[in-house]
């Protein structure tokens, strides 16, 4: 078993009748990102930000964390990556970034849902995206192309490769998967966006972004911030199991990106970039 | 409908059938909140969070997050709530606080998963909550007592009550139930800990807390986070269609509440407080 899991003492009850039992459940921690750099006055040694992950694949974590945020732009921008014991566990990952990244992290949530005509809205978030996206929007027409057939095939294949999921029925997963319809690298979480954070840190570390070859899947519903994910991993192709929400389609379509729902039980919907299904 | 629904135009895939059709899709909208209090050095005015959010009930959101972060203890606290049009569309409360309301928000974040002695983990996680949590632990043996047919029951009235998630199939949702198995509030959003902060806001607006008498039912998984701001409005019950995580057993036990997962289908689990089952 690759993922973190916990076994507990539980009752279960079906019907009227109660059975001391065990069961297993998807472990869930606190991880700390903190980010060493040179700032304008000096070396800065900053913790960015706290979410409750399951453990394992840290350093993936954090470097897609920061690539999803727009403060790094690929491995050359990374000195060193290193997990830390911090008191009881293993719960902090330090990111040093080389000197010539310049980091501003003033109202760093800010840059992804305003700009300063229009305030904070959905329409606001998707300009400023814009403008910390190092990849640009992929071209109308533009490859892959993905035979339906392939499609259906894959919720099936996911599940399969999905071992945390299958122990614990807790975790979220995010797939990539490559022309061939096969499962290249798939990770598992309690966090759906922590998920795809490791997926492509695992992915930048190994120098493969932009991801333009490869389609994504994930196990659950399409959000604003996981569209948001794919488009800074420049991924063009986004299937997910479960619903879209209204600006994650408004981003998908933005960005060029096929975003693709319900992909279950020989179906789905195609709600952006219809022409890369074949 | 009483949730913010949009429907756009989509192509509908089944085996090698393609068909021109619409989609009914759950918003998402990024909203601001914002805390007006007095400090130490006279009037201040903190932008606090940006979350993404279907907007509707958005004081509530505010005011329950407010509550769930140990800033708000109850409406005494609060002076004026205020939602607000900023730009294109009305994505901004604020929130204007009693003088008389000590408010620290140096390392906010941190309050919830550092003690200094032990870093960050889910153990020091516990314990931090111990110290900004209003309502004590409940005690072994407390009620409300639940007969489980009552609970069997649950998963169907709930799905009754999610309108939103029957059109769009793209909702969480949290409900509060009476002693008697009744729905008697529901609120539905794209985020899991958006509809409980919408539905604990409510009650703290009324006036409600803690919520000794009620269960607390949520429409998917039961991570640390849920769990916490159950506890932080006193809920001693919280049943979960889905799998618990580690850390949200840990914390139920800790604050003597009874978390019961996977209820569906005329069976469920109790991870911690199974004496509240009879």
């Amino acid at each position: 078993m690759t993922v973190d899991i916990a076994r507990v003492a539980i009752q279960r009850i079906s019907g009227e009748v109660r059975q001391d039992s065990e069961d297993d459940l998807a472990v869930e921690e606190p991880l700390e990102i903190a980010l060493a750099y040179r700032g304008p006055d000096g070396p800065e040694l900053r913790s960015l930000s706290i979410t409750m992950r399951t453990p394992g694949h840290d350093e993936e974590l954090a470097v897609g964390f920061l690539l999803s945020e727009g403060i790094i732009q690929d491995r050359g921008d990374l000195r060193e990556v290193r997990g830390q014991r911090q008191g009881c566990r293993s719960n902090l990952v330090r990111v040093a970034l080389q000197d010539h990244v310049a980091v501003d992290l003033r109202g760093m949530e800010r840059h992804f849902y305003t700009t300063s005509s229009c305030g904070v809205c959905g329409k606001a978030s998707i300009a400023a995206l814009r403008t910390v996206r190092r990849y640009p929007p992929a071209a109308e027409g533009s490859p892959p192309f993905v035979p339906a057939g392939l499609l259906h095939r894959l919720p099936e294949r996911l599940r399969a490769a999905q071992e945390g999921f299958a122990a614990t029925g807790g975790l979220h997963a995010s797939a990539l998967v490559d022309g061939a319809g096969q499962v290249a690298l798939l990770r598992e979480d309690v966090g759906r966006h922590n998920a795809l954070d490791k997926l492509i840190g695992r992915a930048l570390l190994e120098g493969l972004l932009p991801l333009r070859g490869h389609l994504l899947l994930v196990s659950g519903r399409a959000s604003f911030e996981l569209v948001q994910k794919a488009a800074m991993a420049g991924l063009p192709f986004l299937g997910a199991v479960g619903a879209p929400s209204s600006l994650a389609v408004d981003l998908a379509r933005e960005a060029g990106m096929t975003l693709v729902g319900w992909l279950r039980d020989g179906r789905f919907n195609v709600y952006t970039g219809s022409w890369r299904i074949t």
